[in-house]
């Protein structure tokens, strides 16, 4: 595998990983033509790969939310954390989900001077507020999400969100990943 | 369950809860003596329960920190985030598996003002910091890790914690867990 | 007196000490049953310690607040500022005073996340801006103490309380007081 | 008595007022050639009035330090919590008392822009850290202090001005104390 | 020139002056009485010269705004990135037009604590937070300038003068820029 | 022109423009294929015009740094700013100039994680901090940019774009300039 999927810790090889990373893996590999460095990255330690990867299908699979708007989540939450390899992939996913090939750029500067509805400006305020103050969170944020239009299960689905990729921002950063240079251009042209 | 485990979303009857999650809660109720309010908030989305617990099981089992150690990140990470359902009930945890009775408000409070070795001192301002600052974590962060004696799967593994409590203190406080009376109390007397 | 009352200070010797100052001590330990470490400590410039106490007295004696009102206020404070022996010390005055073994652990935490009144919120978030961004405070949020039913000489003693305690804070954590083992535990039995 | 002494809360008559404050403030008034604003301001509540001073007389009356090392610190810190009166007032003593007629306004725009020893830049670095990060302060910051000459009592007399400083600024910016016009101008000419 | 105009660069000598710099200097020597050193100091180099003053030409010649309204503006931008040129400088200049001595010293210190009109609050507190804040600001902020009656070319007059200070303050503090001592004084007299 | 160039100022009519704003915008028109959005953005005021783009052809053509150096540096400072315009038109010019076409995500994310000369990551290092804290900027931020080897000239130079882009980063999100389809992709393509 990609010896320069992170900076920080050393990458496996192949011929050490249980079958089921290797599935998985080889997988992720054939749907986006190559493969993403976080998948490699977290086969460090193949505990943590199959709790990462199970917490990212439960939100991506069970959910009350659009795709987009979970990647609009995403790449919003990476932009506060700065964390690079987050903006790149999930801006790439971004821009693919939401036919949108400007958002993500919009999304990862700020939010406040993106093109969106106002229930997506709601719950990006929302998204910023829970990453950079999780301590001041309280009823009135909640009511702001429930006038925008948002159900008690869409704010559990969107806290979740924001909630998983603080973990994820941290340990792409603490770990050095390297986005894939497809995730820069993917989703790019417009027609 | 109890009603009361949380402030903001319905807790499930156990009558509607798959026989996965029945059995984690029955077992983590004969192991406490009691439900600790974690378990029931987080079966308001059972795919996120198994995705939760799985990561944590997997944080304290397979681990190159002892127990003691993990319950110190979390209770300093806590404290940083202001959420009370896991300083309250991880401090119940640190005092017993750390046998310091005084050890959890310590690090709750502040962690420079606890008593610790310089080791464990150096472990808690690389969680601060992760926790405060993810995009300014760098080469300069791990290398006093390091240089404090801790390997390079011990920062993976103390890097993983802080993370981990990253997603968990922000449901916790965005669902307004509600700490069981139980664990104000446990592990405090001395002997 | 206790050597290890506080960490980068020595501590004088009770044959140093002024009559006053004694009586002062002797008085304390009685009706606490233990020697609350802020008075050795603090005897450390006996001009210091007068004053310092004379406040605290006023603080308490002559004030249009609870006992309990107070001593929320000190908590809450104390936890923005992150000291450890206010926390500790007046936490222990707090679940006494208010016979509530869970309210200091609370807002030591978080007072967002207590079981408050409204108008106990009010006075909370009051203190915490009035600690964390006192050049900010002005007439609206003067306004919202009084919309919370507070008079005027009742926010002037809530002042008063953060104000103090902004000092108390400051020199308690300089000079690394330690709070005594006792205060851990006191008050925390339920019935 | 000025009216106009604070805007948030009523001044009281002389006639309403207890001896030694009377006689406090009449001394003050002889000594300045006017009566200082907060002497009036601090007359609203008598025990308040007395401890306050009392431990303004103890900061300056039984100390280690020079006078003007005490107002430096009481500027920077009062220009740090953006506080008017403290500022002006304190600023004006700084100009007499250090002979210095551009330090005050150095110091109460930026410590590090004004004209000091390498001692004195010390001092003020570490008031600035007590006053915005007080649980961050530590070993390292007073060993910083001793290296730059500071002895223990002097440590802890800083300390305290700092401290005292954080009460007084609170105080005068929540009563909206005014500056006396004659501070503005007090000390500025040169020769 | 004053070589000791800044502390971090050197001074350029009258002789190596181009000329349209030369009569810039002394048109505002004439004009002051004295170099203010803003000018030898941004003649280390010509370009940038040229291009800043014409700016700042442009801000207080074609503007909506009074010229003491343009002070206020930048007194309150440079108190809050604690500049001390700017303080000092614009504070003597904001004395002089607008015929208020107290004025400089209050919004350097803290505009909430300041003698205001209701529409200069709002203006101030607009450019406090496009300062400290810029990418917060949004449609709200530009909302609560037009209900302060501010029309839409004084608004981006406003915005005008906080983004060129902020330009200013950086690069006097840069070069440790020092205020001639006639700025200190001048303006403070009261008839 | 476009009328959509930004949201919140009206975009004047060409017949309204002076000729050299006209011959100008028609020269950048011509070089870049298309108006950058910018252009008729500043041209609501021609003077302003005149001087912003004075102060940046002063920062482009007398200077000691790369073209791509300065690029780097404007990057990195709207990320920090959250500035849309900045971040989007100058990340197309840095792509250019640089001829990297991934270095701009990585400034406009976190500088931390570009892939960088030391040289350069000091540099980024002195221009984050110049923009988020320029009052703390001082001598030991000079000197750590001299042990990477810049001269005083290329310091200033660094300084100067450093400043004039917190400028224009507050006036792009005042006026929410909107930056060109084109800049989003230019650049992108790695051959």
């Amino acid at each position: 595998m990609n010896d320069a999927a992170m900076g920080r810790f050393p990458v496996p090889d192949r011929s050490d990983l249980p079958d089921d990373l290797l599935e998985r893996i080889d997988e992720e590999t054939e749907r986006a033509g190559f493969t993403p460095n976080v998948f490699p990255a977290f086969a460090y330690k193949p505990s943590h790969f199959r709790a990462f990867f199970d917490y990212h299908d439960a939100l991506t699979e069970d959910t009350t939310l659009e795709r987009e708007e979970i990647e609009m989540l995403i790449v919003t939450v990476s932009g506060v954390n700065d964390c690079l390899y987050c903006v790149v992939a999930h801006g790439a996913l971004l821009r693919i989900f939401a036919e949108a090939p400007k958002l993500a750029d919009q999304l990862a500067t700020n939010h406040r001077s993106a093109d969106l509805s106002e229930q997506h400006r709601a719950m990006l305020d929302f998204a910023v507020k829970l990453t950079e103050e999780p301590g001041r969170v309280g009823d009135r944020d909640v009511a702001a999400l429930r006038e925008a239009g948002f159900s008690t299960e869409e704010i559990w689905d969107v806290g979740s969100v924001v909630s998983v990729f603080n973990l994820s921002n941290r340990m792409a950063t603490l770990a050095d990943m390297r986005p894939n240079d497809e995730f820069y251009t993917m989703g790019r042209s417009q027609e």
